[in-house]
């Protein structure tokens, strides 16, 4: 197995965090994302949708979404589990991890990609060129404020994004709020809930992955 | 169980031909998407993410989005799967499953929302009102002109999406296209290989779920 990563880009660094829960370590080749590398013609041959994760494996197959490649890694090695562990648990962690994906880490990428001096002709990833939308920068910092507010009262609730037990969920979340400060946003101050979970899952060893 | 749905919408369209394909009958609850009604005090109390479909178990537990529905499903009852056998085709499965869905079945939402005049303060689902944005909707239709380019040359190597098994990224891409006739794009005349592909999943008792 190989994994084509970039140390500084959110949706690998999900990965990551999933492989070292999992104490799983896998070589990883750097796709220079800064540079553009990702819109290559090298890499458009390895990924034509010119992102990263791709995970490869030994057979030459690759897997071209961080979310499908911790559904392989969580079926090769179920333990321990960060997908659910029945039916139910199963259902409910997927349904907070798309949460924190569509309502955060999404809006997150909304906000970044459309105001970002970096991204001009980035509005969104991919083989394709479209221009930043500022309308959609100021959407997606609505939309975060939406997110920070449900994810407060959520972990006021509950110790963990999906229940009492740390899941993919959690990966998606804190990925979605340490990204959020390059938009010069952060933990709003009043989010108590969110600052004790956030001081906790930050000082598991996965954190720095 | 009980299923809220809403006939005419596309997300509960993916969980009713899942269960449909599992051979699962669940009873339903109407939630009037053309009225509000999800944006109602009554429905907040069962989603506060104001969307459909939502699965309520018997013990009152709910999973309020499509894909963690089916994952709760496919665990309950693994036949036929939907979501693939082993590690391999699991993680590969999702990954196709989540490209139609980011790549189609969003950029449609991006399209259709952002111009359609029922959808006026509807630029995205959910309890907060977002006004439309013209290049949104021109972004989503460049989008889809690529989404149905992959798809004809996936579907031109490949008897289905994720492979030679029906599944549920054919779920996804099927209500995408389906949907596509709501913007007046529908399958390009010259996608010989999506037109092959959407007369035989179309044919599947499932489709009119």
């Amino acid at each position: 197995m190989k994994l084509y990563d970039y140390q500084r880009a959110p949706s690998p660094r999900r990965v990551r965090i999933f492989l070292a829960e999992k104490g799983i370590t896998v070589p990883t080749v750097q796709v220079d994302l800064g540079a553009r590398e990702q819109n290559s013609e090298a890499f458009r041959a390895i990924n034509p949708d010119c992102t990263v994760p791709v995970l490869e494996l030994d057979d030459g197959t690759r897997i071209t979404d961080a979310i499908g490649i911790c559904v392989y890694v969580e079926a090769l090695q179920p333990e321990p589990p960060l997908m659910g562990t029945d039916a139910r648990s199963k259902g409910l962690v997927t349904a907070w991890q798309r949460w924190a994906e569509r309502d955060g880490f999404y809006a997150m990428m909304e906000a970044f990609r459309n105001s970002s001096s970096g991204m001009k002709d980035r509005g969104i990833p991919g083989p394709v060129s479209y221009p930043q939308i500022p309308e959609l920068a100021a959407r997606g910092r609505g939309r975060l404020a939406t997110f920070f507010a449900r994810l407060d009262k959520r972990l006021g609730e509950s110790r963990y994004v999906a229940g009492d037990r740390y899941t993919i969920a959690d990966i998606t979340a804190l990925v979605t709020v340490d990204w959020t400060s390059w938009i010069k946003l952060g933990i709003p101050d009043d989010a108590a809930h969110i600052r004790r979970w956030h001081a906790e899952v930050s000082a598991r060893p996965s954190a720095t992955a």
